[in-house]
């Protein structure tokens, strides 16, 4: 089977966010973030319908900032953790810097969608949506890695 | 602020898998889909420092037989279903076709993993790997859209 080597996303549209600068990014939604607008292209907009007010949602980004070029971090950049590879943590520095944020939809407007919380600069790209389905997604009594455990909301 | 129209994804690796027919190949992974191997690349291969038998993983890939002109389908294949937005469905077909797999790791051997259950065929480029962090990933008492609620595992 031959395999082309390498894809080219497209994005879907763009965040739009109070959240300019990297320094005040949160290192993830459940974290301090905000709500944010998720303005999607006019070819991409047909591909909401059906979405939701109260609808939880899987947003895939580009974290167009990031550094391509890290395998490997110290943990939620804190230097006395151990360097991990960067698929054993949650770094925005990775080869394919996609950004995955579980958000609720609050609104829903044309071409548009007013969600939260979601850490993502304004301006980020907007790789894919798609609805969160507990039964493919969630998982109970795992193993958390680098992260501590605290109380599921 | 001048944003990039296109991003281009290098796999991280390729999904080796006894699944090699798209018509054999479950929609999700909790529906019969068996075990694979997440084989990477020599310049990503230490990304996976940390990993452990028994972690649970988010695998983001590539799925390269998808139709990325589609904006809206029948949620699974089901023309009894009107037609919804792509983002409202976990349809492969969508204009970036990152496919989304909550897996365990069953092994860990240099430069792969072996996980299951993974629904993506023989051949499937690797996007990222990402550790499952319920605190980030899970929600309870979400509105499930389209698809039948059944009981978490």
């Amino acid at each position: 089977m031959i395999t082309q080597t390498s894809y080219l996303i497209e994005p879907i549209g763009f965040v739009r966010s109070a959240l300019s600068r990297l320094e005040d990014a949160p290192m993830q939604g459940d974290e301090g973030a905000p709500d944010a607008w998720l303005e999607l292209t006019p070819e991409a907009a047909p591909g909401l319908a059906g979405i939701a007010a109260g609808d939880a949602l899987i947003v895939l980004t580009w974290l167009h900032l990031a550094d391509r070029a890290v395998v490997q971090v110290h943990p939620r950049g804190d230097e006395s953790r151990p360097l991990a590879g960067v698929f054993a943590t949650r770094s925005p520095s990775r080869p394919n810097p996609v950004g995955l944020h579980r958000v609720t939809v609050l609104a829903v407007e044309p071409g548009r969608l007013h969600v939260a919380p979601l850490e993502a600069l304004d301006g980020t790209p907007l790789v894919d949506i798609k609805p969160y389905v507990p039964d493919f997604d969630a998982q109970t009594g795992v193993r958390v890695g680098w992260y501590e455990t605290r109380s599921n909301r």
